[in-house]
């Protein structure tokens, strides 16, 4: 997946909705309800799971799939942000110092 | 930077050559150029040194600069597979079971 999509997934989580989600991120609700069909096909198995409810778009929920996969994106991203973060700073600093020469 | 633009000075770290680093990626040498005074303009000091030698389009060669900003950016992609590395697994295995299901 990429950072869209995690937030979409993230999104669905909390709203129980593809387009309550979708919506949050500024995305029409086709457009919410691709991507998730994407999320799908390319897990190979579904990641996020609908039913038809008493609202008109029903309601939306992560499959277990999708919450191990959710959780292990968020924590590769946390474990590259700490990896990189002294390079970061290196390179931050380096810059400063040759754009002040 | 990014994956290109660091085998681009890398590339001309061994070729001596902005020409034939962008050679060896199929790049023109014009897109090469490019790429080079965008990198030297972005990081607001030169990061790519040219001279005009004897051969027709003069020889290259990395500023300390950018050898520190290449070992950076080769440490954090390091870094990073290293970070990822039991999550990247945990997922494949995941989506093999979910693929077999």
């Amino acid at each position: 997946i990429g950072p869209g999509r995690a937030d979409l997934l993230e999104g669905i989580a909390e709203t129980g909705s593809i387009g309550a989600a979708g919506k949050r991120m500024a995305m029409s609700y086709k457009r919410a309800w691709s991507l998730v069909q994407d999320l799908n096909a390319g897990w190979g198995a579904p990641l996020v799971e609908t039913s038809r409810g008493g609202s008109s778009q029903g309601g939306a929920t992560l499959t277990p799939d999708a919450q191990a996969v959710l959780a292990a994106y968020r924590a590769m991203q946390a474990a590259t942000r700490t990896a990189i973060d002294d390079n970061v700073q290196a390179l931050a600093t380096l810059r400063e110092a040759a754009r002040q020469n």
